[in-house]
């Protein structure tokens, strides 16, 4: 494979989804850190030649750009086990993919920046107008995935798929934001079970 | 295939896309339609059979449900042209799907819901402070679009693939929600060039 650089802030869950998946796969990944806080992808020499929307992960693979973290671990995954060779098992996987980035993300992962990062205090009034939906919604997706995972020992099947690596980047980290595991047995056992599989990595070294 | 049934509704551009791929592909699908507004798929019924999430799309594949647009569309799609067979274009395809779901259909697609569906008077004061930001975001969105399509005819390559189907679906109602596309006139050509495709219809029949 082509050189992998992975543009990237190491405490980003989106960012550590491609690590994680590059750990899994043996893949060497170089990595650029940039600050987020200090606009960082926001210069004009990031926008013009990394990623036009000013966000990272965006991993690059020899002269190429793909941005958005979950497009870029099935890049690094496909034709491999983490990526089901069943057709429906593929689409079901992708499934738990978008929920992660539309149901689950915005809510866990944006609450623990403006709470973890951030600060409470900082925040304008309209994104402390928006925590307490975000917490709603934000429990909501945790029970959803905690009613899944009592029946099933991974997302998809019985064997870890990026499905479990987009979903595991944010959730074992939601404490952070003031989110409680303890409702959530079912999703307390698979962080676990996750985190023991050959080849994890934490989200710092 | 097996017999394949859309748990939709008809107004809504997730469920467009479903049908959108389908018709290229010349697949048969079966329709049963969900009034959101009174909230008949948040039901007993309907959380425990279709979609515990609440949500449609949900695309049912003989006894199998499967929601989230933009991963309903992948299991139709998978193994034809709508998917590119090259490793790098197919995860930039999916980049494209990502950036949908979470910059472009969050902002365009709950503006139109919010301003011709539940009408500005009828949101809450939240809702109401929130829609500056989703309108900025959305047209950051389409600038975006835009800036890809002066170089390319459609998001990936020069044929017409998922990425295109997923944001011509909200982009070509965005007017609905306030939006003005002549701000984009590469995506205005590109809305052209996707509606002139042998195999497309109308989001409404």
């Amino acid at each position: 494979m082509e050189k992998l650089t992975l543009h990237e802030n190491s405490a980003s869950g989106n960012c550590y989804k491609i690590r994680l998946t590059a750990a899994h796969l043996g893949l060497p990944l170089n990595r650029r850190e940039y600050d987020t806080m200090k606009g960082e992808t926001r210069t004009p020499h990031f926008l013009a030649n990394v990623n036009a929307n000013g966000r990272i992960p965006v991993l690059q693979i020899g002269d190429r750009f793909l941005p958005e973290s979950n497009a870029a671990c099935f890049f690094l995954a496909d034709g491999t086990t983490l990526v089901p060779a069943d057709r429906f098992e593929r689409a079901d996987m992708l499934r738990w993919m978008f929920f992660e980035q539309y149901s689950h993300e915005p809510n866990i992962a944006t609450t623990r920046f403006w709470v973890a990062f951030v600060g409470v205090e900082r925040l304008s009034e309209l994104q402390k107008a928006q925590l307490p939906g975000k917490r709603e919604a934000g429990n909501a997706a945790l029970a959803l995935m905690d009613r899944h995972l009592e029946k099933s020992g991974f997302f998809v099947g019985e064997t870890l798929t990026l499905a479990d690596i987009a979903l595991y980047a944010y959730t074992h980290v939601a404490p952070e934001g003031g989110f409680e595991l303890a409702p959530y047995p079912h999703v307390a056992a698979w962080l676990d079970r996750v985190a023991a599989m050959p080849g994890h990595i934490r989200i710092v070294d």
